[in-house]
């Protein structure tokens, strides 16, 4: 029996922030490919779109005018999944497995910049200090509302992502509990915390204790082989337990940082500066902007007491994930269906392979060379 | 403030078998929709296409010949996500949050019928009795195989799932590990069974202890309201937890069933019955082909001896589920992504609307009228 080759022999890797497996195929990358595989098509956006509801001074589908902003703009979804306080109190459930939680909350948009046609791969790095500034205003802002306990920055880009409008744009998500995934990464970043984790040089969370994202983290600058791209502060993998064929994990590996309001000056520019990187990246990949699901994973809410659950939530470590759906060209895209959908996420493509494709890229975007 | 109601106001729900919540936001059904509605595409197929790997007697691409079956026919994948054994074994992890499980089994495609454009929906009850035999017959040969843990049975259906040949047919993918989702209910089954659930009159599980899904299907025969049909075996639900908006969970509610393989003749064929009238009552709602994909969960593999863990498995209590992406009409379907994808399951219409509108769906397929 040959000896055990992680980029030839099916294996499945495990998640620690979710405890879910990845089933990895990697011999099925010898299989030939009998979709279609279309040029990727080159579009050319206009600066302003006198249709789009997010440019400067545009009436939105809810009937109200944006000013003309020259930065970034915030304002309240017309259609939130979420209303203001306050929600009626909960029924009594008639039995344990039908019980209902009412939920309040509020959702904004954010628009990135005034231009159409731009995105995080071209905006210049000061652009995209602005728009971290306002993530970090907008998760105080509403993290230190009434019975907020979680603020959900994410950016949902391209259309293959159900995402029609290409104005460059992120959404914020408040709710009055904390959702499903997050609260799943936070308790396995408390057991592991309690956990023996073998020593390490790396560095610690809250009252000296194993931190699972700054070991990982620590484990990945050592090994070199999932890195797409680092920086003085940050760093950027296809993680060991990556379900999307390009997924990205982004996080500070020199420290122990619980959210976006824990950054330094220094911190939040090596930010602005990674973030260009990956997306750039991501748009040579193929040739194409890149659809992606990028979303924020921090602290619920920043901290507001010194009581004791407040301080427990220290123990959150600030990461991004970039969840992008492309596969093998601009037109073919990976489904999340089947198998997946039933059992267990696959892959092919290793983690491994997917960072060396993506070190590969340039970090000169394909539309700003000749 | 106004009495909660589940059809109007936001709230949260809790699927008790991977311990997931969904946010259900049905003041949202009050949105205009912005995007595209298209008319259905009514493609009409050959009964034999000489392009299809599938069809009788045509070369894969593999290169194997297909015989010139007359009812069903079962090949191995000839590009399976997972080898026959042996394996090569387990290496040592470097770091517990690095570890690698070497994986062996087998990958199975059953073609439900040689004509090439029929669909469950519009076979005849006896030939579905004839995909029922072949997947017990399927689960019972890999599942007594040698190191095989679970057997896992699914079709996924339609070009918007990522599956281009109309072909009817499905998967079966046998692993020699539980995979993820499978073993997260069975996890909740098993704490279910040793929690004090309240006391009712619906059948139990092994050793006279409650089952979570027996008590569940009692429960919504009784209430009535998110039922899209039932026979005298079997009923068919829209969810409590539902996240696609016609999902749809198919369990027996007579008695505790841990797999196909304690399926009674009467309970074959009202399963034959009831997977019909879905799958019509599926195509009808927009007047398509209607995409989806189904998995049937269940005891991990069939029973082959008296010891203690074997019997542990009879926990699980056999059901399928339907995830369909189509949201409004035969074009517009649900994405998840954004914060679904990075924070929770989020749907609008509620499970009892959607339930409705199912149950308001005639049982002659669209296409047989006139
Ligand atoms: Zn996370
Ligand atoms: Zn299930």
């Amino acid at each position: 029996m040959s000896e055990f080759d992680p980029s030839t022999h099916p294996h499945r890797r495990l998640n620690p922030l979710t405890n879910e497996h990845v089933l990895v195929s990697p011999h099925r990358n010898k299989r030939p490919w009998l979709g279609q595989t279309e040029a990727p098509q080159v579009t050319s956006l206009p600066q302003y779109d006198s249709d789009c509801y997010l440019c400067p001074g545009n009436v939105r589908s809810g009937g109200q005018r944006n000013p003309v902003y020259d930065q970034t703009y915030t304002f309240v979804n017309d259609f939130a999944a979420v209303l203001p306080p306050p929600a009626p109190s909960a029924p009594l459930a008639p039995h344990p497995l039908l019980t209902t939680e009412p939920v309040h909350g509020a959702c904004d948009v954010l628009i990135f910049h005034p231009r159409h046609d731009l995105t995080l791969a071209r905006l210049a790095v000061e652009d995209i200090g602005r728009v971290i500034d306002q993530w970090i205003h907008i998760y105080r802002q509403r993290g230190s509302q009434d019975g907020i306990r979680y603020v959900q920055i994410f950016e949902n880009k391209g259309a293959i992502m159900g995402c029609s409008n290409p104005h460059p744009h992120g959404q914020v998500w408040s709710l009055s509990e904390v959702p499903t995934l997050p609260a799943t990464e936070i308790a396995s970043l408390k057991r592991y915390s309690f956990s023996g984790s073998p020593a390490s040089e790396a560095p610690r969370g809250p009252k000296g204790r194993p931190c699972l994202l700054c070991d990982y983290a620590h484990l990945e600058m050592h090994q070199q082989e999932r890195i797409v791209v680092q920086n003085e502060y940050w760093v950027a993998v296809v993680p060991w337990w990556a379900i999307w064929p390009f997924e990205i994990l982004l996080l500070p590996y020199k420290r122990h940082i619980p959210s976006i309001a824990h950054l330094s000056a220094e911190e939040k520019s090596a930010l602005a500066n990674i973030l260009v990187k990956i997306t750039t990246r991501y748009d040579n990949l193929f040739s194409c902007s890149f659809a992606y699901s990028m979303g924020i994973h921090q602290r619920p809410t920043p901290s507001s007491s010194s009581q004791d659950e407040d301080e427990q939530d220290d123990i959150a470590h600030l990461h991004f994930h970039f969840s992008p759906p492309l596969l093998r060209s601009a037109t073919i895209r990976k489904f999340l269906v089947g198998f997946e959908l039933m059992s267990e996420a696959q892959r092919d493509l290793t983690p491994e392979q997917a960072a060396g494709r993506l070190r590969d890229c340039s970090e000169v975007h394909y539309l700003d060379k000749e």
